[in-house]
């Protein structure tokens, strides 16, 4: 049979404990949620779902074409304008997904004959974006300039860096400052991923290249998610205007992708909107991630200190791993759990993500239910 | 400068007159759409457009995170279920776009040796779909069984063809039932992306595959969008319960990619809906393509016959097709323009998309701006 060769794979998945499925969430549930990328508690905040429905109504439930056709809108310039000033960058371009974008910006980036110096730590749309690059890849030791350095050491042309600015599993920042010296002594440019860092980090939210002084730079070119801290769908890469020109002309996920969906179009303009009114919402982001960090490593867990606004815990192995979710969940906290293959290192461990809107008694009861179910 | 060699990119382009830009349309355009994939006319339809809306104020703007994390809700979930059943399918998955279910489909069923056959006109999609995938790839001569037959001569263990079911650009069908023989003959997969299919082709718009008798078969996968007929945003795996499992476990661009907004879902889900109550709308989009074509023709243009909604009509050379899709814009006409790189075959064409609510006046007044607009 034509797929007889899954149920084997299933079947060793099986064997290893590895199997995920799939468990749908109602609209109401009564979780506690650290588990989602909602970092400031807007997917959910009145003005960002009315900022979808009204987008709906007025431009329509999709785009209806690839952004170079029918499928950009005024609002999506809008979005773009604004979203590109905050984080003080001359121009963006937003894409159905962060991962679309992250292809686009590493694709675009890499032409033949150029190097791409990607850190070992990178999200698995980067790493796809450097194997559809039509560079040559080497990977970098995690966090570390020096490795960067001596990566695009001999060589000549088109050469960029690639990194996460905060990384997803467990929240360590990455050393920005570190990779642009690396790379402006040998003339590469840097492509970062702040999903994690914008937000959550610089001042109101502007990000991790802002808070690095890089936001603006020639040579700094930076990807975004709309669904994470602005709570709704899509990506954004921000850089200079004829990087973004480029991206228009070059990126196949955005010239072969139908546009993003007017709805999440707006819902993202509205968070974003509610942020630059309400900026101590970042900063309070990373205030819950460090008192749940102070207190669950106080009980004698072990925890990675979080330099965004998520917390990354050890489990003893993936069962284990597994089960203290579950256990969490029975006990009514809902919290990540990563496990190989999703985490390169072999080391599972509960991902917790703080939430700007938490109150100190949830955070309170997070903290007692993870140490009462810990394995 | 790190991003120098960009500008020499950009020169090029500008001396071929290839420069592509963003023209961001207003809600309210008076021009004659024939340019969108909005086959059945509903992504402005109320229904479709309040379905995005509910679905925004129940579930939030974002559905914020990985379907394996929080991203899952019981919205997506009933669209999978409903989609697969109109589908003729066991069992579908959804993705943020039509690109990542084309890449998860691809890349999760063409593992390490395997051997992937691959459409000479295929999307961009499963092209990248091939070169991120482990297997390796062959191209075939465009809807060609016999071509398919002999790439998967000689090869043992798992394989695949892989195919558009209404190539986008020119609008013609592929031979479903040689390529589904040729991959029997073999014991290979067929992985079939039905983008412009559903909503137009097979009884009340089920797709492609359900009119050459291949839903549902153990063999065949299909990809379809849900930005196009559905009017809304995102894309979807359709196949046997355990294609969509080792989906689940496998593709990494479900996996770590944000799950759709719920507005993209809810729009989805209520045109889907729409179309069961209304399914002579499929039929009236195949209609009004081939009202297009023939008064296109006897006025001398070259055409190619539609298979689905897709009229493809040929432009003497790039500027004149540029130029063409200018005057009838200026005209109150919206119409695509192919021209290289889109289309891999160097020849230039306007794009034409039959919408299943252009009245008699409405293509009247088409035909007539393409004719008095003809380099």
């Amino acid at each position: 049979m034509a797929f007889g060769w899954i149920d084997e794979q299933a079947e060793l998945r099986r064997r290893a404990g590895l199997v995920r499925a799939l468990r749908p969430r109602a609209a109401d549930t009564p979780l506690l949620d650290l588990a989602s990328n909602d970092y400031l508690g807007l997917a959910r905040h009145p003005e960002v779902t009315e900022g979808a429905a009204r987008a709906a109504r007025t431009w329509g439930g999709g785009s209806t074409g690839s952004r170079l056709v029918t499928g950009t809108t005024e609002l999506h310039a809008e979005l773009e304008r604004e979203l590109a000033g905050f984080c003080g960058f001359e121009a963006a371009l937003v894409f159905s997904s962060g991962y679309a974008a992250n292809l686009a910006a590493v694709t675009a980036l890499a032409p033949h004959g150029s190097r791409i110096v990607s850190d070992a730590g990178n999200h698995a749309s980067l790493i796809d974006g450097c194997r559809l690059a039509r560079g040559t890849t080497r990977v970098a030791a995690h966090s570390d300039p020096d490795a960067v350095r001596k990566a695009l050491d001999g060589h000549h042309g088109p050469a960029v860096a690639v990194s996460d600015t905060v990384f997803s599993v467990d929240g360590d920042a990455a050393p920005l400052t570190g990779f642009a010296a690396a790379c402006r002594e040998h003339g590469a440019g840097l492509v970062l991923d702040d999903a994690h860092g914008l937000g959550v980090l610089g001042d109101g939210g502007r990000g991790a290249p802002y808070a690095a002084g890089l936001a603006g730079a020639d040579d700094v070119v930076v990807t975004v998610t709309l669904s994470k801290s602005l709570g709704s769908q899509g990506g954004a890469v921000l850089g200079p205007a004829r990087v973004i020109e480029h991206l228009v002309n070059a990126a196949r996920t955005f010239i072969f992708d139908t546009g993003l969906a007017p709805a999440a179009v707006g819902a993202a303009l509205s968070a974003l909107r509610l942020l630059r009114r309400e900026p101590g919402r970042a900063a309070r982001a990373g205030e819950v991630a460090r008192e749940l960090h102070s207190r669950l490593t106080a009980t004698g867990l072990e925890a990675v200190r979080p330099d965004a606004a998520v917390v990354s815990v050890r489990a003893p192995s993936p069962e284990q791993a597994v089960r203290w979710a579950a256990d969490c969940r029975a006990a009514g906290l809902s919290v990540g759990c990563f496990r190989p293959p999703s985490v390169p290192d072999g080391v599972s461990r509960l991902r917790l993500t703080a939430r700007a809107d938490l109150s100190g008694a949830e955070i309170e009861r997070a903290v007692r239910v993870i140490g009462e179910t810990r394995p």
